[in-house]
């Protein structure tokens, strides 16, 4: 197996018994990439004289010396402040512009060892649906889905083991599922958004991709995220329960998300769980509309300054937001925000008496085309809930594609997610009927 | 009348009507920062030729291009990144760092004609009590407040018209009073927080200082804040009615604070309006205490990148965050987070009765010594509720230094708020019995 199709962990295990350099590791990406990218199409910045130098650097570092991700390479999207690379946002406004500025969460990467391969591509600051160049590495012709489009595209065509995206309504979980790749949103603010553009403060949740689910516990390790009681190390499908829950999205839904539903219900059940399906109470009917109403009235003080500056730069929904186009009152924007927050305990409540929530994570494979990145209406009412998600590939939809289905516990119950998520993802990946390929 | 001493709304109007030059303006002012630096210490970084640079920049453009605010001069906190000067958070981690970007805040500013002078000093990251190296103007033996230390001593000392700060816990609104300025914290997320250094999300809030409630007003102007009734432009005492609230807090009122209380009840009163002194409910006991507790659990993602590249340059406050040193688990940082959101939708209906809500600016009037910044307790409910404040300057301690009091308004109420403010602002600064003065 060539080296850039490992994953982080195992990458790491070679990194650490010295079968494979850094720059060994590094070059053999770059050989991907250079393979891969008129195809795909996932880097808004990617200088490979620069990687490599990067590289070279963290061979030198002594054994003893080295961060928990040595080596391991990361694919950024293009709204995460690199104090070394060029930050675009897809905007024209912000062509070539490079702040001297690492987020946090980069900060926290650099110093566990991580090399930070370049800038993925990103939809116009993370906000719009229309897409940038990047294609589906699954099927060219489709998009990769988005806002972090060129994580999840790199990380599903092995061009990077671990990529980095953000979710402010579907923008992690969909082109997870799209990809056919592990996406995980922790808890909102579980994980610092310093250093991420903003959209909307109370929905934008810094997310991650990746190839295995091991490879997720290794970022949750770095961030230090901690449940209230740590879960046991190997969950047991067997004999746990799970629940099945539609949502008020569900006559959306693609025979794709039907079918993938129904067959990960059916898994679930074949492994010895108990399988429950369960309505959200009435109260949550609205969720998605207040989602929408806090994503627009936050979107007005947002991109008040790009407006001021460059109007005719800025993508016509985001002017919308700062003309409050829709006409949204103060008190239609607070009663959305209010009544978001009085769900999140409810939502707590209903999760917890289950190992997980089975949820769509799409609502189909990717949709044929790259001008729109599809729709994210089966996250945002998660995204607004603060609730962790995984998307966990496997299945497929009529024409071949990956499709995902996401799981769903309390807010800071992460660790437990991760380790329902690695049972499931090995039933799902292994039975679902989708097999992950390394396209040439 | 020297022209460091005009208010900014004084100073728009000469430099309007050609009496006035942005350089002549910038001149004034700089000659005041030097006559006065080395007893306040306001200043974290400003480069007089570089302000001066700047000034003629702004008198070359023609005034039928000029912006609302063009030649204003403006003090920003030094959490705030500005792409032409240093963001330092007065923390050893980032000595001499200079990002190149601006907050959206300061791109908006820029638009519209602001002159920034330079970083006024912080308490480190905003987020601790112990202060910088500056003096409050009416005393230099005490404490300016925090952790807008600097440009609330800059506007309080006429070295500046108007001061960005921000407010976690009580870092706009206590500073305010400590200077004997006008103070505002508008409507959580009103304004974009992007580009200024995170503490907590959910409470960090941009803030503004004045020696005049038209300035505020300008400040509004620009950032387009609205609520969903435009006020009447002229605010009357008479025959309006105010609610006075002492808080949970009040048993650590000192007595400038209690006789400042007395005292503007009794002006509000006498000039005709009904004050009604009024409690919270119960269910409002345990808010300063929710509040604790989500500063503290927001503080441990919010530093961990810094407690990993250099935890012996940080202060041991915000190492005790990043180690949970307090214990805190995930259910009660949560139960803290949910509580206090329940609340705010209940503060929105008490204080709509009322013109405004009087209430504490501060314990007393600022503490001897400048190690510590003195005590947020006041204003940290208000924070974590969301709503507008303004505090309002006229009264003094038993020492003779300001003591301010506090407006508050339902949330999105911020326009209404100035124009109570207004006319609160004339009674207390005239009846008060506190002058503001010009010390040499």
């Amino acid at each position: 197996m060539e080296a850039y199709q490992l994953t982080a962990t195992e990458a790491l295990t070679k990194l650490k018994d010295g079968s494979l350099t850094v720059e060994e590791y590094a070059r053999s990406l770059l050989a991907r990439i250079e393979e891969r990218d008129a195809a795909v199409q996932a880097w808004a910045y990617l200088d490979p004289d620069y990687v490599i130098e990067q590289a070279k650097q963290l061979d030198s570092i002594p054994p003893e010396e080295r961060g928990p991700l040595h080596g391991v390479a990361v694919a950024v999207k293009d709204i995460m402040y690199t104090k070394d690379m060029p930050t675009q946002h897809n905007s024209p406004i912000y062509e070539g512009d490079e702040p001297k500025l690492d987020a946090a969460s980069i900060i926290t990467l650099r110093h566990a060892g991580a090399l930070i391969l370049g800038k993925s591509t990103t939809t116009e600051f993370a906000s719009i649906t229309t897409g940038p160049k990047t294609k589906n590495p699954h099927d060219v012709t489709r998009t990769p889905g988005g806002s972090s489009s060129g994580s999840a595209a790199a990380v599903g065509d092995f061009q990077a083991p671990i990529g980095l995206g953000t979710q402010t309504g579907g923008s992690t979980i969909r082109p997870g599922s799209f990809n056919g790749i592990y996406a995980f949103k922790p808890t909102w603010n579980s994980i610092s958004r310093e250093g991420l553009k903003v959209y909307s403060l109370i929905l934008d949740t810094i997310g991650f991709f990746s190839r295995s689910v091991d490879d997720l516990q290794l970022i949750a390790d770095v961030f230090e995220l901690e449940d209230d009681v740590p879960p046991p190390r190997e969950f047991s499908i067997k004999g746990s329960k799970f629940a099945v829950l539609k949502t008020m999205i569900w006559p959306q839904a693609g025979p794709g998300t039907i079918a993938a539903l129904e067959a990960g219900a059916k898994l679930l059940r074949d492994h010895g769980a108990e399988v429950e399906e369960i309505e959200l109470p009435p109260e949550f009917d609205k969720l998605p509309e207040w989602h929408s109403i806090v994503l627009r009235t936050d979107g007005r003080p947002t991109f008040l300054s790009e407006y001021r500056i460059a109007k005719d730069k800025l993508a016509p929904m985001l002017v919308d937001h700062v003309e409050n186009e829709s006409k949204v009152s103060r008190a239609a924007q607070l009663e959305a925000f209010d009544k978001i927050a009085s769900l999140r305990p409810k939502i707590d409540e209903i999760a917890s008496k289950y190992a997980a929530i089975l949820t769509p994570s799409v609502v189909d494979e990717a949709p044929a085309g790259t001008e729109t990145t599809g729709s994210p209406v089966f996250n945002a009412i998660w995204t607004a809930l603060h609730t962790p998600v995984t998307s966990i590939p496997g299945f497929k939809g009529e024409n071949g594609l990956p499709v995902g289905l996401s799981l769903v516990a309390p807010r800071y119950h992460d660790r437990h997610l991760l380790e329902v998520s690695r049972a499931v993802g090995e039933i799902f990946e292994a039975e679902g009927g989708w097999k992950r390929q390394v396209y040439h």
